[in-house]
C-alpha cells in the first residue's frame, strides 16, 4: 500500500452492518474518508474515529473515489442518480463502487449513464458476511474496466482478502448472484435430504458424519448441518437478506430470458418461509420449509 | 487384522466396475473368496487369482460371511430369495452385506426376512465411486446390527477408508441415498446458476475462482466445474447410475410419506437427459438440461 | 340389449362404493351374478337381490364374463394369479374386465399373462364416481382387443352412458390416469388462481362469475369453486383416491420414461396434503395448500 | 343506450389488434370518439369513419371518458403520467378506463395517482381475445368505484357481452391474470396428460374422445385440443401474449408475497419456449415444451 492512497479522498455511502465495519477498516488503515448514512448513531461512529461527514452532492464534489454499500438497487440508482445525488455534482474521473448485492442490469444501467459523464462505475458485491467485513477478510468479485478496478485496489486489501475481477459491467453483480444461488439451493438439498433420512429413521448427525467427506461435502454442509442438529437458526445470513438476492436473480433470469427452474421454484420456498414469519432466521432455517 | 479372518470362507455376488476391484482388494489381502457372476471373463480374473467359483446356493451353503454389489434391489432380492438363491443354503448365523445402492425399504424386507431364519443382514453402500473401490478407499455406510457389523469391520478395513454403521437396518440404504441427492442437486443448482451467469457475459471460469473458497465452494464445485468448463462429460459417476439412485429415492420418499419437491423435479430432469440420449454422460453433463 | 346375456353367468369381485352399485344395476339388469368381496354385509346385500357368492377360483370356473373393480394393481393381480385366483380354475374364452384404476403396465402385465392361457382381459375404468356408479351413467374407457370389447357391451351399457374403446391393452388405464391428471392440475391450478386473487383484494365469488364463461371455464371450475367458497371439502372424490391415481401417473411415465414436471409437482403437493392430515376431504381441498 | 352517450366526446388510446376493432365498434354505434396511436394507418382508418384524431393531451383535455388499451404497463404509465401525457391536461370528473393486461399494483398506482387530481380510473382488461373484440362480445372484468364503473358501462354494453365490477381498483387486473393462470396451467397439463398417454400407446384422439365430456372437460380441451392434434399453431392466443400475462403474474405474486409454485414453473417453461423460438405461437404449442 503506498503513501498517495491516504492523500485521496474517499467517499463511502451506506454504514450498515457490512458498511460500517468496512468504513471503520479503511479510516483504521488512514484513508481520509467522508461518509453519509441516514442512521447519525453510525455516522457518528464514523466522526469520532475522525471521519468527515457529507452530503451524497458533497461526496460526489469532493471525493474521486467513492464506495457504497446499500439495501437494494433502487436505493443504489437514487443515490446515484437522485434528487442531490452524487451524480449531480461528480467530477470526470471519478470511480463509483458499488458493494451493494443488485442486478447485473441495475449496476450496467449504473455504467453506461455514468460512462457518459466521464466517470466509472464498478460494481463489487461481496461474500463473507459481517465477520468477513469486520475482519477485512471480504470475498470480493467486481465487474467493470481494468483502470477502475486497478485504483480501487489498494481498498480492496484493505476491506478484503481476495479481490477479482470477472469482466464488463454486471459480471460482478451476476457472480454474487451464482454464489447465492448455489448457496441456497445446496442448503435446500441438504434440508430436503436430512428430513427424508430423518423421517427414514437414520439418525441424522451419523448420516452428516458418513457424508461429509465425500462429494456431499461442502462448505454449506460444515457451515449449516450443526446448526441444523441444534435447531440454531440465529443469524449469521438472514433469510431476508437471500430472500432478496433470489428475487434478484429471478429478476435477472426473466430479463435476460435464461429458465431458472430450481431457483424460480425456491424464490417460492422463501415466499412460504417469509409468509411463515421466518424472514430474521438464518438460511439453515430453510430446513423448516421441509420439516412441515 | 487377524489371522483368523483368513480362515473364513467369504462369498462375493457381483463382480461389476464395482465388485471386481473391491473383491481383487480382498483377495489380494489373503481372504479365501468363493464368488459368482453372469460375466465369465470376470470371474476367470478372480479365479485366476485363487478365488474359487460357486453357485449362489453353494455360497448360501459354504460361507459364513457374504458380500454382494449388484445393479439394483429387485436383483438384490433375486440373489438371495429367488430359486437357488443364497437363502436356500444358507445357514445360521451368516452374516449377508449388501453393498448395493438399493432403497431403505428393499434393505428391511432382505433384513426382516433373514432375520426369520437366524441370518444377520446389513445394507452398507458406499461412495467413492470406481478409484475409490480399486484403491480401497470406499466410504462405507452401514445400516444394521452392531455384531454383524463388528463382523463386517476386517474386510471393510480392506476395501474402504471408512466404515460407519448408522443405525438399525437400511440406515445405510437412506444414507447413499440422502447423499445422492445433495450431490445431484449441487450438480444441478451449479449448472442453473452457471449457465445463468455465462449468458449474463461472466467468463465462468472467473466465477468460479471467485467463488469456489466462499460458502458456495463444495466437492461437487471442484470436482464438477472443470468438466463443465472442459465439455468433459466422461464418466466418472454416469447420469444412469445417478438416475437409478434419484430413482430411489423419489420412490422411498413415496412408499414413507415425505415430500421431496426438489428431488422429484430433478428426477423429471434425469428423465429429460434419458429422452435425449445422455445415460451415459458423467452427471456433470447435468448441465446439458440448463444449456439448451 | 338381447336375452342372451340374460343366460351368461358374470362374475363380480369388488363390492365397494363404486362396485357394489355397479353389480346392483347389473343384476337389477336381469344378469346371473356370482358376486365375491371380503365384506359380507355388500355381499349380503347382493345375495338378498338373487346373486350368488363365489370364491375367486369359483368364478373363475363358471362364469365367462367377469368384472373387477379393487383398489389398485397388486390386489388386482393376486385377484387373478393370486393363491386360489381366478386363473387358478379359469376356462378359455373367458373375458375379464377390470374396471379398476391401475397403471398401463399393471393392465398390460394381466393382458399378456392371460393371452397365453386363452383368455381375453380388458382394462376399462370408469370416471364419474359413486353418483355415476348409482345411476349406471359412468364414462368407460377401454383397452384390449376389439371382439372382447364388443362381448362387454351390453353390460357397459347398464353401467354406463358411454364405452370408448380407445386401443390395444393399457389404453383405458392411460385414459384414466391422463383425466385425473387433467382434473386435479386444473383444480390446483384454480385454487393457486383464486389464492392470489383473493390475496390480492378480490372477492373470489366475483371473481369466478367473471371468469367461468370464457377459456378458463372447465367443469372442475363449476364442480369444485363453489366448494371451494363455500369451504365445503366432503368428498367427493377423495384426495386418497387421487393420490392412489396420481401416484400410478408417476410410476407409470417413471417406467416408460415420460418427463412429468408438473404431475410430479402435484404429487409432492398431495404428499403434503397426506402429512398434514386432508387424505379424506374432496380433491376440491387441494386449495388448503396454497392457502397455508 | 340513451341519447346522452352520443354528446359525449369520447378518448380512444392503442390501436392495436384489439383497440382498433373495439373502437370501431364504438365508432360505429355513433359514439364521437377522438384517437391516439402511433400506427398511421390506424389512425387513418378511424378518421375515415369519421373519428377526430388527437395527441394524448388533447385527449386529457377535451374527452371526459378515455379507453386505453397498450401493450403493458410501463406504457400505460406513460400515456398517463408521461410528459404529454393525459394527466397533464386532463379535467376532474373525468374517468379513465384501462383495459389493457396489467399487474393490480400498476392499476393501483394509476388510481392513486389520478384521484389526488379528482379523476376516477377504472382497470377494465378483457378476454375473448380479436374475435370478441370484432364481434363485440368481450368479457370485461372491472376494479374500481362503482359510480365511475356505471359511466362507462354503455359504453362497455358496445364493446363487451359482459362486463362485471370486481370490487376495488386493481380487482380487474387481477381477476385477468387469475383468469390467465386458469387458462395456461389448464393447456400444459392437458399437453403433460395427452404426451404421456401417446407415448403410452393410446390415440390422442380417442382419449379426447373420452374425457372431454367428464370432469376433465373444459373451455381449453375443447379449443385447444383440435389444434394440438393437428399440429396447427397459428395464433389465436399468442405465446408472446401469454409470456406476458404470466410474468406480470409472477411479479404480482412476488410484489404481495403469494407463493406461486406452479405459475413459477409455468413461466419457466414460457422461458424455454421463448429461447426455443415459440413465441409467436398459439398456447396451444405450449405442448411442444412437453414433447421433447
Amino acid at each position: 500500500m503506498t503513501g498517495d492512497i491516504k492523500m485521496t479522498k474517499v467517499g463511502f455511502i451506506g454504514l450498515g452492518i457490512m458498511g460500517l465495519p468496512m468504513a471503520i477498516n479503511l479510516k483504521n488503515a488512514g484513508i481520509e474518508l467522508m461518509v453519509n448514512d441516514l442512521n447519525h448513531q453510525s455516522v457518528k461512529q464514523m466522526t469520532d474515529l475522525g471521519a468527515l461527514e457529507g452530503t451524497k452532492a458533497q461526496i460526489g464534489k469532493e471525493c474521486s473515489i467513492i464506495f457504497m454499500i446499500l439495501p437494494n438497487g433502487m436505493i443504489v440508482k437514487d443515490a446515484v442518480f437522485g434528487k442531490d445525488g452524487i451524480a449531480s455534482a461528480v467530477k470526470k474521473g471519478t470511480v463509483i463502487c458499488d458493494m451493494s448485492s443488485v442486478t447485473p442490469v441495475q449496476s450496467k444501467e449504473c455504467y453506461n449513464r455514468l460512462e457518459k459523464m466521464g466517470v466509472s462505475f464498478v460494481d463489487a458485491p461481496v461474500s463473507g458476511g459481517e465477520p468477513g467485513a469486520v475482519s477485512g477478510t471480504l470475498a470480493i468479485m467486481a465487474g467493470g474496466e481494468q483502470d477502475a478496478f486497478d485504483r480501487l485496489i489498494p481498498y480492496f486489501e484493505i476491506m478484503g482478502s481476495s479481490a477479482l475481477l470477472i469482466g464488463g459491467s454486471g459480471s460482478g453483480s451476476i457472480t454474487k448472484l451464482a454464489n447465492q444461488v448455489i448457496v441456497n439451493m445446496n442448503i435446500a438439498a441438504v434440508s430436503e435430504a436430512f428430513v427424508l433420512a430423518s423421517k427414514a429413521g437414520a439418525d441424522p448427525s451419523k448420516v452428516y458424519e458418513a457424508i461429509r467427506g465425500g462429494l456431499a461435502g461442502s462448505a454449506v454442509l460444515d457451515a449449516k448441518m450443526p446448526m441444523i442438529l441444534e435447531r440454531n437458526f440465529n443469524p449469521g445470513g438472514k433469510i431476508s437478506i437471500n430472500h432478496k438476492d433470489i428475487k434478484n436473480v429471478v429478476e435477472t433470469a426473466h430479463e435476460i430470458d435464461v429458465p431458472v427452474p430450481f431457483t424460480s421454484q425456491l424464490f417460492e420456498i422463501f415466499q412460504a418461509l417469509k409468509v411463515a414469519g421466518h424472514m430474521n432466521d438464518d438460511h439453515a432455517g430453510i430446513v423448516q420449509y421441509f420439516e412441515k
